[in-house]
């Protein structure tokens, strides 16, 4: 049996994280920046050094390939995103690469040593900008992959200084003309990002339901005007619309029939000029539930609510794009897998909802796929303190390891 | 006696407004861009053909010298800023600029042809800065020219983007080295940014008063996490923060015990990222009285409200840094002056409030001082729509020529 080079694995969290770190704790490399091109390379160098091809597609999504069983046998695969948010943490992503790559490793060692013996390749994969902080929407690799978004589109958008996909990809050389695997099976490991592992003191926690969201991009309408002699009820500030707006939307939470999430994360003021009345606004709102009924109710509410609030302010919202993406479940014999994996290798699990999204939520479409979280201290996440312990940096490696063993065999 | 050559006014009026005309009737010159460059050398031309001596200070305000007189004769000033709004009006700022060059010109030919005797020169100004759109505080350089701002604290002030005054007045060659002339009397023309002349159907506007306004940087600061599993009740969200307080900012308005004027005109958020929380955020306030006493009223309120609001999101705030200009009035000869000499041109007069700023408040400290208003359709100011009709630009100039010829010979 292969076993986990714990050493290799913090050596390659560390040499990964030392990519575009901040000095207080996380890394900065939002999707095709500088960094993140510096971060792709370095895992060229891993894919090389672990003797695996690597594959670039033309949405840069990169996959290094182990052929165990020749170009053409079938192959499993593993993997994450090595994009951040800005300013994000350093295990967002990256742990469910390295985690491959020791697994990797692990896999060839036994291997070379005649103790393993596959019938089927194994692949790593690095999917582009899952994070969706520079680009929007998310999961953008993953979804050209899995053909839910068409490449052309993905090219097509651009981020907030007008810059495309498709010549930040050029700029970092990351543009590829690869034809990726399609594998019998997808396992992720990720952070939890919230904290019921460790409110349950539990190790390993499949994910078997991810949650659905709808992402709604939303603008106020009003009118530029002097902050000074205008006259206070000829005003129509679009920022005060905005604000009633993110202030009631966060109150329809306490309203919904099962839990309910909901955020504006991002916001772009026009002129923004400190002495002109806003006149527009334009809000990136998220609503997400594991109801569908529930997020079907809060998009409805979001649209009255849109209308009510920027009517106080005397101004008109106005929606301009819906990303709906919908609840559902992971492949049921993996989440056992994990669980089996787990308990031969004495860690206790929890089943879990995924909120956030993973690529492993787009590979449902493909083959069976499962996305496996450790635990997060805290459940900090999208935050440069976010921290998973080494005992279960590990953990998460090994029961890795275990699953694609048996699915490499299978 | 001189009389305004009409043609010629209106000819630099539209000459003046070509100069970064955007697609929506405005102009787009925020100070010290190549926009607002390219304005300071179009009024270069005009102070040639004019035959003023240019003079620009070392923050870059210019100055047109008529030397009827001798250069070392006393001076009188008009003028007013060629810098606008991101998206700004016409008007405001280069009806002042035009009308003083037209009134030199109908000034210049009086002289030559013996009507006119002056025993002070006349001096046309361009004040650095006026808007605060680009570079806080707003008035930057007759603020340094009246001595209530160093030249060193004024050359150290950043845009957004990190651009200093001093290398942004280098990079458009307007840093200069002439010392400013003195005037004994500040008149300046500007359209009126409210809606009052309109109403009352009166034509020309002596401010006797200016508001006084606070203006405050605040921030709030929250925590970074993911919008999606980050339990709701876990969250500290500046974004949040923010929007309450710029609802509670807006009722402090129906609480004042005499006129108040709020705003929030300018946001930043940080990261700014759809899919995380903001962890912080920057807010450009603005509270603005004729009463003292409420503006004292209004900032310890908002002071007050930032902690209360802000605790409301679990995020905390924070003042950066205040700045007060407390209310005043203009000098009383002068407002009597131009209602007579608009009495005497057939021209109905109301005296006024100015909620706005102007480079004439400053000059209340250097010697006697006004601002004159004309009527600007619907009050609109801060707007691509701004607008003042020909015949106001005529009278408002006509009225500013009678003032200046009476000020040159007293």
């Amino acid at each position: 049996m292969a076993s986990i080079d714990t050493a290799l694995l913090h050596q390659l969290m560390d040499s990964v994280s030392a990519v575009a770190a901040t000095p207080e704790g996380g890394v900065n490399r939002p999707a095709l920046t500088r960094e993140d091109g510096q971060a792709r390379d370095w895992l060229r160098k891993q894919f090389d050094a672990l003797g695996m091809r690597t594959v670039v597609d033309p949405i840069g999504n990169m996959f290094g390939c182990l052929e165990f069983a020749g170009r053409d046998a079938p192959c499993v695969m593993t993997g994450s995103h090595l994009d951040s948010q800005p300013f994000g943490g350093r295990f967002d992503g990256a742990y469910g690469v390295v985690a491959g790559l020791a697994a990797a490793s692990a896999l060839r060692e036994a291997h070379l040593a005649g103790r393993f013996k596959p019938t089927a390749n194994l692949v790593v994969s690095n999917w582009t900008n899952e994070e969706g902080a520079r680009f929007q929407p998310s999961l953008i690799g993953s979804s050209v992959y899995a053909g839910s978004l068409s490449l052309e589109d993905a090219y097509a958008v651009k981020d907030g200084q007008g810059v495309s996909v498709l010549s930040a990809l050029d700029q970092i050389g990351y543009r590829g003309d690869g034809i990726a695997p399609k594998p019998r099976a997808y396992v992720e490991m990720h952070v939890e990002c919230a904290p019921d592992l460790e409110r349950s003191n539990k190790t390993i926690g499949p994910f078997s339901r991810y949650w659905g969201a709808t992402k709604i991009r939303a603008a106020v309408r009003g009118m530029q005007s002097h902050t000074g002699p205008t006259p206070m009820e000829r005003r129509r500030d679009a920022l005060l619309g905005a604000a009633y707006i993110i202030a009631d939307l966060r109150e329809m939470v306490d309203r919904a029939s099962d839990v309910l999430h909901t955020s504006v994360g991002r916001i772009e003021a026009y002129p923004n000029s400190p002495n002109s009345v806003c006149s527009d606004v334009v809000m990136f709102v998220e609503l997400r539930s594991r109801d569908q009924g529930v997020l079907e109710w809060a998009e409805a509410e979001f649209r009255r609510l849109l209308v009510a609030s920027s009517e106080r302010a005397k101004t008109t919202g106005e929606i301009l794009d819906v990303e709906h993406r919908r609840a559902g479940v992971f492949d049921k014999a993996l989440v056992e897998l994990v669980e089996r994996i787990s308990s031969e290798q004495g860690f206790q699990t929890m089943r879990l909802d995924t909120v956030a999204a993973h690529d492993g939520i787009r590979m449902t479409t493909v083959c069976p796929s499962i996305v496996v979280a450790i635990k997060s201290i805290g459940g900090i996440c999208h935050n440069a303190t976010e921290y998973s312990e080494p005992h279960d940096v590990e953990a998460g490696t090994k029961v890795l390891l275990g699953c694609l063993e048996v699915l490499l065999t299978g």
